[in-house]
């Protein structure tokens, strides 16, 4: 059997559905020989670690119990009291022991740090990580769009690291590129609606409703963030296009990337409060969006929320395409991405389906760490 | 700098792009620090092989050549006369030489066979190679359409068989699929379209062209085989469901498969000439395709030439689908395939673009040999 040791960084939602796959794939994966061993838990302050992280992994019973405390809400350190089976470290005291683990098994049974939080702070970890010989599976984009000093170490061996789940969820976004580079097949042109948010945003005000009525459904429907302007500006597509950017070799930072927002300077979240955005600020914004629907629709165009990457060139807004395209045609909340190289020239490489979940990212992550296993014993 | 030592077999237009894009990626290769050595090439009589296969391949040039003169239509026996830089072997001696290197460098150094042959011939090589512990590459169907017990033989290490350009070209259809399988995502149907010359013949018969005029555009176009009864027939488009319904864990046998023809068996090659069939015997099709595509269209439906996985039931035809759909939007000679999961139930994963051509082919066999590298050190 071959056996991957885990450290899992990140108890969000993302995070404990990781772990319950982990927990019921077990059989499946014991059949195709391969048992995952997760030595670790981190949450923000804390992390619970394995008596003995060289014979064992935490069992599933207390992993079923770690998703149980964090989705209550509480911190992994009220686990303490447990004993026996784990141990619990805080804060600076947790970080030390993180890394302790790595300098032991990186170089020796190997291990992987599988990094689910949406945090900016476990970058350092990584690049300590990476330089013991760890592998790395990232759903958080941080990592991946910090400065380019950071992006290069921590991508500094190529098949240490997997990201699927950064870009698209689960969809095979990263992997499909990554095999057309490998095999010097040039991705010249990416299109793409990677916001299921905006995606459905976009797609309702084509019928002619007021972007206001459409942003407020879409909150209503669990669709966008508690404060809508998280994804109204466009920040986390802009993520997405930098990680898609930087993989075809593009040496750009998130500051060199357009962005478009949908709502003012004057409506951010430091200048108006949420209530105000949404009762007044959003519907103001009505006529705008409507103007821009009419002068598309007029050409046989609609409006879709993209992030273009050609050549070394990035840019994240608004742009007028073809009602008969793959992303003139989107409707809901999908994801979609147009692929353009030497082998998918006229006729572009397309990937469409959900974007966004908790399932399907973790899923995504779980691929992630299968698909490194060669590099075990 | 890892080296993945490779025989490839199948010198047609695949396996010539294949070895054509090798020599065009070394640098990129050697940048990724890898560096495919090609130890022997084999046609269907012959094997070319490195004079000392333990500490070099067949150099660049020579590739080239091997290239040149298996595109003038001649056999690698002809290169018999370069002498020093290699050794050929022919027929019978062809095979025991190529299980002799399996034998040395499967276990040692590891080995990978690659076929792009379009061979069924080939099947008794691969196990043998796979026993001696060799990886494999398959853009060849046939091998995996092999009856069962040899399939499973085959495809006993997982890890170590790769065959993403058997169904849809070089598109990202088993790698996806795959990644579904490994994070625990059961997959329960799939509708794909898979031929690009039905795709192409269904799309245009929808506007009301009689579908002989269709198909002997298609032929003027390079769309068909030289017999378009070869397309039209289902087998090769039957083969690659076969390919996906066993992935997906069914016991299933090509004969298994329903096949629906598009022409009658009475039309046959075995019963009627190529010319009959093209100057009289299509035409006598049209009115059929033409009374199914209006009672389809009458329903707001297109006609496609699918298969369809559902469950471990697999069928190969016509079916009428939504004009709105991925399939029913479908124009030109793009494949298309629509995956439904736990992870993708209500809208599914839909992957689209080009599903042949030698180039996109040979990317993909190519992505897959870079795939295969953390097996080798």
């Amino acid at each position: 059997m071959k056996t991957i040791p885990l450290i899992l960084m990140g108890c969000g939602g993302v995070g404990r559905q990781l772990i319950q796959h982990i927990v019921s794939c077990r059989s499946l994966h014991a059949k195709q020989g391969v048992l995952l061993r997760v030595v670790g838990v981190c949450d923000s302050k804390s992390v619970v670690v394995a008596s003995d992280v060289f014979t064992r992994g935490l069992d599933d019973a207390f992993l079923t119990e770690i998703c149980r405390v964090k989705s209550s809400g509480s911190s992994l350190s009220i686990l303490g009291s447990k004993g026996g089976e784990c141990q619990i470290f805080s804060n600076l005291e947790s970080v030390k022991k993180v890394v302790d683990i790595a300098s032991h098994l990186g170089r020796t049974t190997g291990l992987t740090f599988v990094d689910c939080s949406a945090s900016s702070e476990t970058i350092e970890i990584l690049n300590q990580a990476v330089d013991l010989g760890c592998c790395i599976v990232l759903a958080n984009k941080k990592p991946l769009t910090s400065p380019m000093e950071d992006y290069e170490k921590l991508v500094s061996h190529p098949r240490h690291i997997r990201h699927e789940s950064t870009v698209g969820a689960g969809l095979p976004v990263i992997t499909s590129l990554n095999r057309l580079l490998a095999s010097g097949d040039p991705v010249h042109r990416i299109i793409g609606s990677l916001s299921g948010t905006l995606g459905y945003v976009m797609s309702e005000v084509e019928d002619g409703k007021p972007f206001s009525q459409v942003v407020t459904e879409a909150k209503c429907l669990g669709y966008t963030e508690p404060d809508p302007r998280d994804d109204l500006g466009g920040m986390d597509v802009a993520r997405k296009a930098l990680i898609l950017a930087r993989l075809l070799g593009a040496r750009l930072n998130l500051d060199d990337i357009k962005v478009e927002s949908l709502y003012p300077a004057e409506m951010g979240p430091d200048k108006m409060s949420l209530e105000d955005f949404l009762s007044s600020g959003l519907s103001s914004l009505d006529e705008g969006i409507d103007e821009r629907v009419k002068v598309a629709s007029s050409k046989g165009n609609v409006l879709r929320y993209v992030c273009v990457i050609d050549g070394s060139r990035c840019h994240v807004g608004i742009q007028e395409l073809p009602k008969d395209s793959p992303l003139g045609r989107l409707k809901g909340s999908d994801n979609v991405l147009e692929v353009y190289s030497r082998c998918y020239s006229k006729q572009p490489l397309v990937i469409q389906g959900a974007g966004a979940g908790n399932d399907t990212t973790a899923a995504g992550v779980l691929a992630d760490i299968l698909d490194i296993q060669d590099l075990f014993s």
